[in-house]
């Protein structure tokens, strides 16, 4: 059967007290991901036929987030969730098949509970199928009366709850999957709810019911998936929820995670087996890291490519890649396009822009190396510079490989130092130099004797005036 | 009515396992507050016409903590709560009104809280109010034993409780409000309890009851606010529900904390909307910060006003103003008395102190600038430092407009560097520069051809010795 | 009576994914300690006449963990428990005494509790005693069936358990303690359970019963402390665990640690009263602290040896000593080998590597110090670098007491520095200086004026290219 799925993504969130004017509430995200992708990543192994979004306040944001993973349809009043799923209607209506209809603020929904609903909703031939879950405080949801053979009865409102259904822990999650040709026939029956004129999906239940039609009902395993994003400290519920979540499944397939609830690791992220990760460690992006690392603590990583065997520590990198046996860090910093072959050192208070830097290189402290290109074994001295910006232009410079960069040196872009150079420290190199020279650009060291007594009189007769 | 309080602050808190002669146990803090003025803060919506901290142990100690913000009296003998509260005669006795007494190392009391047991001890026109609380396992508290009509019939404590009081989850937090007249009347009637000579309070409860002046209860809602102090373990759970109390309101409020576990937030901190928060951050002191920020993760804040659209990376900052739209870190150091105008970057290992930064002002890497002023556009080089120090005298400098800095530049103040200025990389500089003129003071580089091989022959050979 | 204690670790612990070929399960890491090494630590106090270990799977990585510890035997086939703990066989049959046999995999097991075992033990004349706990869940534990005289009537498997059995919440741990001269007798005797010829130490327990031999029970306090760890993610419970213990006995003892979920702090650290530890930092290794400090927040420790009234804030610092009353970072790091006294300050960005520093020195930022000495008093500017390295030898330099090194000065080892020395701003030092006298090594600054103009046309100009 063909699947449909429409994304209820039209709402504002005023609960989360944004103030910015095109800020939907489905654009908020969780580990760098926003919530309505989150959605459309629990459908990718779904597949369907098509996948519609329905927008309305900040739109234009939500329609940017979204781009070319699904069609979108704006909904201009907000006149209720049947009202938005009716916009799906150019797109879907009179299309054989079954509609996925959830929310885009449930991000911790998986692709297995929605591949269940489907299989639960064929299964049973129903035309309506509900999802709900067992929660252990079902007050103020509706509930889920059930008929004998287990389809629905009814789902009966908090007001509307006796004794008897106040008992009941099921609930409706809200999430559910129809019949597409009856969805849309019935969406032009469906009369509005209120004085306000809004038009509620969840009516389209009893009339599904009193017309005959089964609705069947798909509980979801763990009630936690359910949970829609309504206010800020819902979202800081559902990251924690999703970082137990994806730390387990790492620790399960042998990553070391130190203190799984003081490490955030994004939904894109890929770790390989015997890498130890230490605590507040910050990964997302696209980033993969390969087998036997070590990393953090305090480590922030964003879009790397991370071979195998690396120590990275307490150290703040992105966009950039690293090979295998490097030794990066403390305090050390990528900021973009760095490209670190291996068994190389970069130490502390090293900054990384732009370069790439071969096998065996070593810029152990203290050095900013800006759009150049590094030999292997090259040793860069403590407080090298790479000057790449003259106010106005940057320039490259190449240093081959077993060079010596002195300590304290400045190298003045664009240079080239060819492979066994010497470059004496405390220089500032501006021209290129040959293999096998030295360049030393210093001046001579003159000691005036007595004279460091005569400065210490003349800063003490400074501080009296 | 006139109200007044008694803050009981004269306990060393011998669990609490200090080495300190004078450190008294209201002076531990939370996020940055010590105890007792956690106590003073939740009464200041209360606004009572007198507030007496009574103080003992650590009395010098608790005493500058309170400063004018009450009356202190001293406890010079640890003879029972009743006997502290008496101290308090000389400024109380005999004036009309209601006296709310309560312990000094209880941080989690909400004013709200102490503004109920205040209502409901004049509604229910009580001599005397106890404060209750229901809690989970209340073995080991004493019990409140109601009268019919809910007033306390008495206190019961543990040791002579049957299965009946056993069953009693309400119990008596030691938070209590009087008519102060009655107070300290019957304070003088009061008998010591036991063979040490200590007078307890909760005595005057019965002496109240047998005389048929009514004692009221007033329940709290959240039996968490009733939490003191006594060993560091318990320091750090106020801290974790008060943490969770301030970051919950804050979110409420629109602020984003990726994790509101691992975030501390102390409790005269201000967050604009739309701020986000990542994990690891400590801001504490009397910081402001504005809406649109990125915060974190790792970042330290303590006494900063902070505008709004800014980013602060991993950073370390103190005692500094930021306006709107900045670019902060990773690891920067603001030590104090820095302030940084709009539009500025400030990179990693960036250390300011003493500092004006004008709009659109860049220092992108590894500098330290100390006392100084720089003007708008000008971009600071990597590598540089304005020394400000000569052994004995700090000196200033200033640099203008639209100046280029080159990179590894060392500035010895005082110098004037005057608008659209030129240093040339490696320079030392310890005279004024004139507007667009250039400033250089460097030796011009010499290549010494297979130089290199010599040194590294040398080196070869010293490495066998 | 005689004990001994055989601890199993042959296991690989499959269920670890770990790539490593000579991985022991007992050989991963909580808070730095091999698993095996927390259970050879748990038996210290009760210090057995002769411990064996038997390995089995990467038996070379525990040998080398349990070095001197205690004797290593071979478990060649992974035969089942039974057959392990016969391997002891040539180190312990026939002697007189009592054996604790216990998993190498089970970290958190406390010395009292292992003591109360042997103590139960002899006191109740039993053959055989098994340690047991109370849990909240018992599915799919064996349960303790006891005798009316509180003796082992049987130990029930799950798949044998009726209505009756499932109530009972006491399980066996798979600790026990046997008289030894028994326990090799009955090894002999003992059949293989099942097709695949494993041998199972519980078999014993019906063995002694039928024999009328007393099976004694020995109740642990906490059930936590039975935990076995079978994959990572367990690794990471036990670790919470663990630093529970550990922080709360340090909170008891008058640590304060702002937030102990948050704080790290490894089996043999000691710190001092009135320590102050804030959150984010991971201290392990041989590390002391004295009393006084405040550390924090995200500071890194590891084998550090602390004084008292020091200040380490964000900082990065190993195998190193500091004196009293210092204060490091934010963003310091030392590599190891720094021996640093009283009243220094080490400021943000600074590396420190194989270097003493005298009383009252200061390096405030920006600097790197390698091999070398730093006099009382002595001021060393930013960005100083000492550079101890020629790529391939490593050189010392001494610098005296009260010098002032100005800021920007790169000094070449080995170099001598006497006292009062002064060495100006910039400077690149090679030779000795001695005292009292002013060594300066930089060029003459010259202004050339128009000429920023001039490069700033010529910059302009290339961009147009």
């Amino acid at each position: 059967m063909k699947t449909y799925a429409i994304i209820l993504a039209a709402g504002k969130g005023t609960r989360m007290k944004s103030l910015l004017a095109d800020k939907s509430k489905v654009s908020f995200e969780i580990l760098g991901v926003p919530l309505v992708q989150h959605v459309l990543n629990s459908l990718k192994p779904i597949n369907p036929s098509e996948k519609v979004v329905v927008v309305g306040f900040g739109g234009e944001t939500t329609t940017k987030i979204v781009g070319e993973q699904a069609k979108i349809v704006w909904q201009k009043e907000q006149k209720g969730t049947g009202h938005a799923v009716k916009q799906a209607a150019p797109i879907l209506e009179g299309k054989e098949g079954c509609t996925i209809v959830l929310c885009g603020d449930t991000p911790l929904l998986k692709s297995e509970t929605l591949q269940k609903l489907i299989d639960d909703h064929i299964a049973s031939k129903s035309s309506l199928t509900v999802m709900s879950a067992k929660v252990p405080n079902p007050h103020g949801y509706g509930r889920i009366v059930r008929k004998k053979d287990g389809s629905v009865e009814r789902i009966c409102e908090q007001a509307d709850a006796n004794k008897e259904i106040d008992a009941i822990d099921e609930v409706n999650t809200g999430v559910c999957v129809f019949d597409n040709i009856l969805l849309f026939k019935y969406l032009n029956n469906l009369k509005p709810t209120n004085a306000q004129g809004e038009y509620y999906l969840t009516d389209l239940i009893k009339m599904f019911v009193d017309d005959g039609l089964r609705v069947g009902v798909s509980l979801m395993s763990d009630y936690h998936e359910m949970l829609g994003i309504n206010d800020r400290r819902q979202l800081a519920e559902a990251l924690a929820i999703m970082k137990r979540n994806i730390n387990n499944s790492l620790m399960i397939s042998g990553v070391t995670i130190v203190d799984p609830e003081n490490t955030y690791i994004g939904p894109y992220v890929k770790v390989g087996q015997d890498t130890m990760i230490l605590p507040g460690c910050y990964i997302v992006g696209e980033t993969t890291i390969g087998c036997f690392n070590e990393i953090g603590p305090s480590t922030y990583l964003n879009n790397m490519k991370i071979g195998d065997s690396n120590k990275l520590i307490c150290s703040h990198l992105i966009d950039s890649s690293i090979g295998n046996d490097n030794n990066i860090g403390p305090y050390a910093r990528m900021r973009g396009h760095v490209n670190i072959e291996n068994h190389v050192k970069v130490g502390n208070f090293v900054e990384l822009k732009g370069v790439t830097i071969h096998d065996g290189a070593k810029m152990a402290h203290l050095s900013y190396l800006g759009d150049s290109e590094i030999g292997e074994r090259t040793n860069i001295g403590c407080g090298t510079i790479i000057a790449n910006y003259d106010g106005v232009n940057k320039f490259k410079s190449k240093i081959g490989d077993d060079v010596f960069v002195g300590s304290g040196t400045t190298i003045i872009s664009p240079v080239i130092i060819e492979d066994d150079a010497f470059i004496a420290a405390g220089s500032t190199i501006n021209h290129d130099v040959k293999k096998d020279d030295m360049a030393i650009a210093r001046a001579r060291q003159e000691n005036k004797p007595g004279y460091a007594k005569v400065l210490r009189t003349k800063a003490l007769e400074k501080s009296k005036k």
